[in-house]
């Protein structure tokens, strides 16, 4: 089952597309809704974030809607209504039939070139089963992302860090990882740091610690990752940022792949080499992930 | 005036969308045809083709239905059924009011995830008037792609060189050139060779040779810049292709940033700096690239 709001005030600088209207109106998934002139078709042109709702509540939302608004930023996108989209977010999630897991996805596009109208729309939906992935875990491959780790202080214009509709590669790597019998991929900048997935964030554990890459490396900033770290500290484990080779992730004494919807994939394998799982420690950080009321 | 038509088999070897149904048929480009969970549109996954048509004949036609083949292939997209696309091209062209200039836009998608049906249209318009860019040329800013040059042989998964749906960046560096108050962009690797434009193919004239940094440097294949090159070669200029620095365009007699709709650019300043036009040569080009026939 599946929702489908579109807004009709997307961004507060930008005329409404329907003025004195709503701030959404529901329409028809499966009908056609968008120009073949849109340039988020055209061009990859806009942004997107997807929340997980656990058992109805959308989990971690001012953390995506505030890092929704700092992608509009970094594409010099009109200013997201940010009232706006939770009000739709809510009303599309109260649509869906009760489920332990759903999710939402937001997109905000330019709109047609030269109309000045951003286009935005929530689809909600029930999520993949993940239950499995989320024990097993991933076998990954080490992808070179082609940019060295200060590109997004250095060169802020490839939009590094924000989350763009042109995702392209991000779907391309997965088709590699699947050519080299692997399940997902982690990004290293092309100066040898380790980045994040291409839908996740990366999360090791050595001893008592949990370290992430952090932000500024031209990768996203985590909402996923946040929470893993929140339940981290409420069990007495340190966290903390660190900027590292592969030999950490290799070297680590556990991995995941953390994201809204998959929660926390463990990582079992890195380039064919075995990494061990922490069976007991993922799924009470997977348990915590899905219970989440925020 | 627009056309849109919409392919009923954009692929050889995916389902059609209507088994027997002609290759396209046209559709109303006013009204939404798009599903808003066309990957094209949720992760600027697929490909295009912008195509010059001047006095009503598409230009340089089997270069870039090669070109989109090939995109496709690096995008592991169904193999496009190129017949149906020419027959679709030409009928859309065909149904334009007559002008001097008009574009027909390829688009092949991967369609609705799982339903393994890509999405393809052509979308044909006529040509904003570029006369005055053409004779006055465009003030370019040099900016770093962030890749490496030998990017398309070390990481295919980025796709560089492969004409996506995923041009966040190259909108991006626009609105970066406008800050400096540039028109354009010439694209520089992390390692400092000359690339190309975000829509376009760089042309430098040193005494009696036109260069181009060519390919295998995770840019396009210009469809134009052969037929520039053809040319040249009828006026008696040599012509090659040059892995070069920045230097090569500060020191060069005359620039040009070539594409399909725009034509032939001249740069006229590079950073700040102004070069010199050769105008007389300009003039000539593109009256010999506006009146192609091929």
């Amino acid at each position: 089952m599946s929702v489908l709001a579109i807004l009709n005030r997307p961004s507060q600088d930008a005329p409404a597309h329907a003025p004195g209207a709503p701030a959404f109106h529901f329409a028809d998934a499966s009908a056609p809704q968008l120009s073949v002139l849109d340039l988020g078709a055209t061009r990859g042109d806009g942004i997107f974030e997807t929340i997980s709702v656990g058992y109805g509540k959308p989990q971690a939302l001012e953390h995506h809607l505030r890092r929704f608004a700092a992608s509009a930023r970094t594409l010099a996108l009109p200013e997201p209504d940010l009232d706006a989209w939770r009000e739709a977010i809510l009303a599309a999630v109260a649509e869906l039939e009760p489920a332990d897991e759903s999710y939402a996805k937001t997109v905000l596009t330019r709109g047609i070139e030269g109309d000045d109208k951003p286009t935005g729309w929530v689809y909600a939906s029930t999520s993949p089963d993940y239950s499995r992935v989320r024990v097993e875990g991933v076998r990954v491959v080490l992808l070179d992302r082609g940019y060295r780790h200060d590109i997004e202080a250095t060169a802020p214009w490839l939009l590094a860090g924000a989350k763009t509709l042109s995702y392209a590669v991000n779907r391309a790597v997965a088709r590699e990882a699947a050519r080299r019998e692997a399940d997902d991929v982690v990004f290293v900048s092309s100066d040898g740091v380790l980045l994040e997935g291409p839908t996740s964030t990366l999360v090791l554990r050595r001893g008592n610690v949990l370290l992430t890459p952090g932000t500024g490396l031209g990768i996203l900033d985590g909402t996923t990752q946040a929470n893993v770290f929140r339940y981290a500290e409420s069990q007495g484990l340190e966290t903390g940022f660190e900027l590292a080779g592969p030999d950490a992730l290799t070297g680590a004494d556990a991995a995941w792949l953390v994201s809204s919807v998959r929660l926390a994939a463990p990582i079992r394998a890195v380039d064919g080499v075995e990494l061990g799982i922490d069976h007991e420690f993922t799924a009470a950080l997977n348990a915590y992930l899905k219970a989440l009321v925020e």
